[in-house]
C-alpha cells in the first residue's frame, strides 16, 4: 500500500493561454510522480535500464479543477497490478486537499533495441508485485 | 461524418531518451488536429473566443506502436457527441497505413474570466451537431 | 551578491532522442531558477502580479556538456542589472561540480493587457538594485 | 543565398498564461525550420544520422514582439558559416511583415554513442559550404 506523494509546482511553462496548466502536461506532472516512487522503491533509473524501457499502453485522465500558475501541487503514484510485462498505476492530483485531477495508466516494459515486448526482471515483478495496493 | 485529418512531422521536441516520442507530446497532436479541424468548419480561434474557451475534462489514449523522430504522421478528429456545454471527439494517430494510437477526449465550455461552464454559443452548438459522424 | 541555486532532476519529459536534455528545456530551468530566485526574496508570484508580467527580451546559452536523463542539476541566478523597466541576470547549470551551460537573460516587465512596456514598482526597483551582484 | 522559410501555426501547447508564446518555443520553431532547410537540402534526417548527431552549442534570441495563440508565422534559416565540425546559422520569426524575433544558433556534430565531438561527412561540408549566405 503506498502513500507515495510527489511535490511540483506549476511554472509558466506548464500554463497555456487559458491561464491554466495545458492538459498533456499534467501527464508530465503524472509521470515525475511514478518515476520518484520508482526511485524511492529502489529503482535509480527506472525509465532506461539494462537495455529495457516502459512505454506507456494505456493513460486516461479526468480533470475536475485546473491547477494555476504557482500552485504547489501533490501527485500520488499508486500499484494497482503488475504482471510480467507490464505494470498499472492510479495516480491523482492534488492542491491541497483538493483534487484537480485523476488518472490511471499502464506502462509495459520493451527491449531499448528492438522495441518489442520484453519481461520485467524477476526481482522487479516480485517487489513490484509486493507493493501493489 | 468527417475525413478531418491534420499531418504532422515529429521533431526532435517531440522525442525522448527512448528514441520514440514522448507519450504526452500524442496529446499536443491530438489538440492541433482538434484546432485545425474546428478551424475548417470555421471557428477561426476555437480555443479562446468571445470570453469563452474549451478545456479538457477527460482523455484517453491507447499507445500501440511507438512515433518516431522524422515520421510524417496523419491525425484523424471526428466529432463524436455534442452537448449544451461540451463537445466529445475520437482520434486516431496514423503513420502512413499503420495505426500508431487512438484516443478519445471530451471538451466542456467555460467561461475565460470565472473558469465555469458555460453554455456553447447557440449557432455553434447547432453547427457542430451537424456535424457528428 | 547571489548565491541562489535551484535543484532540477532530469526527467524523461526534458530529453530527446539524442539520449541528452532538449536545447530549448535549459531555459525552462533557468526560468524555474528565476521563478524561485524571486520568490525567495519575496516576490510569491513573479511572473504575473499587479497588471504586470515579464517577458523575455534577449537570452543566450551556451551549451557546454549534455545533461543526461535522472541527472540531479543545480541551476544559479545572479541578478547583474536592474532598470526602471527590466533586470538581467546571468544563469549556470551544473551537474554536480561540473558546469553544463552558462545562460544571460535580460526581462522587460510590461503591462498585462496592453503588452506594452510598464514601470517597475518602485518598491520591487529598489529591492533589486540592492540585490545586484 | 537562402530564401528558406518554415511556417509554423501558434496551438494551445506554444502559449503560457501570460497570453502569449512562451520564450523556449522559439527554439522549438527555430530548430523545426533548421530541420525542414537541411531537408531541402537532402539531409532527410539530419537530427540523427550515420550515427552522428547534431547539438546546439551557442543559441541567442532577442524577442521584439510577441507571437500570440493561431498566429500563423514564418521562420527562416540562413547558413552562415560551415566548419568540418560545426555549423552556423541565423534565423527569424516573422508574422506577416512583422518581425517578432531574431537568433542565431551554432551546432556542433558529434559521435551519437560517444558524445565526443566528430567531423561532417566531407560531402556534407562541401555542400552545406556552398550554401553558405
Amino acid at each position: 500500500m503506498s502513500d507515495f506523494r510527489h511535490a511540483v509546482r506549476v511554472y509558466v511553462e506548464d500554463t497555456d493561454a487559458g491561464g491554466i496548466v495545458y492538459y498533456a502536461n499534467y501527464l508530465k506532472y503524472m509521470e515525475r510522480a511514478r518515476t520518484e516512487y520508482l526511485r524511492s522503491l529502489g529503482y535509480a533509473k527506472p525509465a532506461l535500464f539494462d537495455g529495457l524501457q516502459f512505454v506507456v499502453r494505456d493513460v486516461s485522465v479526468r480533470y475536475l479543477k485546473p491547477a494555476l500558475l504557482d500552485d504547489y501541487l501533490q501527485i500520488t503514484a499508486i500499484l494497482t497490478a503488475v504482471s510480467r510485462v507490464s505494470f498499472e498505476m492510479q495516480q491523482s492530483i492534488f492542491c491541497g486537499k483538493q483534487l484537480l485531477a485523476r488518472g490511471a495508466i499502464k506502462a509495459a516494459c520493451i527491449a531499448e533495441t528492438t522495441k518489442r515486448p520484453a519481461r520485467l526482471p524477476q526481482e522487479m515483478f516480485e517487489a513490484l508485485k509486493s507493493y501493489i495496493a
